[in-house]
């Protein structure tokens, strides 16, 4: 098996940078160009080294060496630790791969974690998870994952079934006796009490995929009316250029605010009008690609007499249903406005009435996190609950209609085949190369 | 004196990230959150730990503890290896602040290195230029400071001079007997030699200043020559936009090369030309200061007949002089020019000519700097050897106009003390605060 190298910390300048090196060559290479302290036992040795490169000095450097299998990897690794430049750890790293190391692919390292068994499929998505986490929430769920979470439950629910599944093909060997080995109440038991985990995970699903990847808002409204201003008043900072030139905002601006442990992205986009003018035109055209893509859609307009006909109107030209659409009614530090019950009316410029407008967003996604079930925020696992649930239904369905067991076993192999590519008990080259291609590299 | 803590890694989202805590509380402070193996002897130690806050489980984490002295800062200090994720740095940070740490301030560890004997000032200078270093030429500049360096070297003539300076003082309060305890001779050769080394320096560092940051490079014209094109075909990438329009480029958008190891900062600026467009005025004026900040001036025409004209009006908007101006004619593809010996013909469309550009740009800067002599690059040390080239001027005047021994020592003193703030042997709160603040935070 290769060697792999990377840099593991965040791309860019800083005060140190740590280059990874994982395989059975780990050590030989490193000694090529730093004295290593080797460790004797089982716990990582930490020491400083000067690193060379033909015969130049690099950098002055801290290594740790983590004999196998007591690595994160489970291969001897090194970690060395330099000045964070971009040139020492461009440097360092391109020594590495000339004295042998291969650059390692995304992923690479939690890939060789799982086939050395050091972790299970289900915890090294949650590495991944756990480095994208932005917020509470998110980090809260992929913590779980990583430490075990529902997928420590569906594992032990997959072995129970894993022995009921065996007495049941056995059944089909002495099938002319007409005997049963395998207990069908307990059967019946355990095939409920797994399809309401599935089924409760399933469900948790939609609020897990916000929590993990950020509630999508779009702000639209005809231009001028001050969707730029409350980007900014909503993220506090002068994100998006505001200027009292109608048609300043050209390109979507996108922008991230955390309110109770939820991630929003706000999409600042261009004022909604005819125009003859090709870039404003393409960018009114992302203004609707962003409400298609949001969950939520805050519209603004500075005159609340029209409200409900300019929300209609968009509504001719994306589909709106699904979404939650805010009515905002902006500038009322001009102007004292009416407007239904439902209308929010604030001033963008001023900060008033942000404040309901940000409990409305909470009320809509904040409250339900607050749950100590476990959340799915996974889309593979979600696709094979799915699977796991279909396959379940047809299981009933066979004991219901009295089918023979050799049809019963297929439906439950397939439950339990989608169940165990969750955990990586089943995997395939093919889901490990697109699970370890979403890592950073390095990882 | 404070524990302090900080984020060492990069700025971002990585595998991992480090957060370095140090001073006489780190171990207890750690220990709050982690269960940390404790050093015994002189030698870092590196162990797996789970990081808590609060009872939640914030992440699994490798923390390394460096007891004091044997650490970068001279202190206890602790190093906690997390996933990469913003949150999980930022919460580790929050925790460790939460239980009695400070947040470091930019260069506070290398500060506390200095302060503890760990480091000489120019070494802790050549940390903040080794992290900013960005290609081979100032790495080694970096490097070779870091090691010693000529701050090695002035450290050792000024301690030669110290003590010639103290048998002159002797020689203050014998001054009736009027006896010579300094040897004139002796006195006068080091007086040579350091005023030798400190000119030979200073004449350095106008090359080395720009081996440090990047050459300035602007690239001027009037509106769509191909300013652009060109500034995307040298950095060999689409960085700037590039439309038929003329006045595509508003902002000055800037990009680098490494050319022979150094790196030229590449500046595209709006087309010069009249305009009564606001914004278009506005970029105008930025192609003005760009050029007042560029070494290099890259004038582009596609017309070769109106180039010199044409950097005449540019010299009644700017001074030109000191600079290198370059004059070009681009689009040679379309139709092949005449034009005087130095004019450049290139097409930055199919790349044409642009060898002979680089290698012009090499030979300016990129030749002189193969040497081994060391090179300055620290303008502060530039302007305190500009003081000692000075005081060692009156010295020696002194010397030749039988100036009394207590009028000298005065002179010789003050080369002294600017000779010191060097390596910090003389340095005071108001300057270390200066050189420290450049540095990023966590080193």
């Amino acid at each position: 098996m290769s060697t792999i190298a990377a840099i593991s910390t965040p791309a860019g300048v800083g005060g140190i940078a740590v280059v990874r090196l994982s395989g059975p060559q780990a050590f030989a290479i490193a000694q090529r160009h730093l004295r290593l302290t080797l460790p004797t036992g089982s716990q990582p040795v930490a020491a400083f080294a000067v690193f060379r490169h033909h015969g130049s000095i690099i950098d002055e450097v801290m290594t740790t060496c983590f004999p196998a299998p007591h690595s994160f990897t489970g291969q001897d690794t090194v970690e060395i630790s330099c000045h964070g430049s971009m040139y020492v750890q461009q440097t360092i790293l391109a020594a590495l791969l000339q004295s042998g190391a291969q650059l390692a692919e995304p992923g690479e390292f939690t890939r060789r974690a799982f086939l050395n068994g050091k972790l299970d499929l289900s915890q090294a998505e949650a590495v991944a998870d756990l480095i994208d986490s932005t917020n509470a929430a998110n980090h809260a769920l992929a913590i779980s994952q990583l430490r075990g979470g529902y997928a420590q439950r569906l594992k032990e629910l997959r072995n129970q079934f894993v022995d009921l599944a065996a007495l049941l093909e056995l059944e089909l060997d002495f099938s002319e006796e007409d005997v049963e080995f395998a207990d069908r109440t307990q059967l019946n038991r355990l095939l409920n009490r797994l399809e309401d985990e599935c089924a409760r995970l399933c469900h948790s699903f939609s609020m897990g995929n916000a929590i993990k990847n950020g509630v999508p808002v779009a702000i639209v409204g005809r231009p001028n009316v001050g969707k730029s201003t409350l980007l900014n008043a909503l993220v506090g900072e002068n994100r998006a250029i505001v200027s009292d030139i109608a048609g300043t905002t050209r390109d979507t601006v996108e922008d991230t605010m955390v309110l109770d442990g939820v991630t929003y992205r706000f999409i600042d986009t261009a004022g909604i009008r005819q125009s003859d003018d090709t870039i404003e035109a393409l960018g009114i055209e992302r203004s609707f690609q962003a409400v298609e893509k949001a969950q939520v859609v805050l519209y603004l307009t500075d005159d609340a007499a029209t409200l409900d006909d300019e929300i209609a109107e968009l509504g001719t030209h994306v589909d709106l249903s699904g979404k939650h659409v805010l009515g905002i009614v902006n500038k009322i530090d001009v102007a004292e406005v009416a407007g239904g019950e439902d209308t929010l009316r604030i001033s963008a410029k001023t900060g008033r009435g942000l404040d309901v407008l940000q409990s409305r967003l909470t009320q809509l996604y904040g409250q339900q996190q607050v749950t100590n079930e476990p959340i799915l925020s996974n889309l593979r696992h979600y696709e094979a609950l799915q699977h796991v649930l279909e396959a379940l239904s047809h299981v009933k369905e066979g004991f219901a209609a009295n089918l023979p067991a050799d049809l019963i076993v297929i439906d439950l192999r397939e439950a339990l085949h989608y169940l165990g590519t969750i955990t990586g008990q089943v995997s395939s080259n093919e889901v490990l190369g697109s699970i370890f291609s979403r890592f950073c590299i390095g990882k």
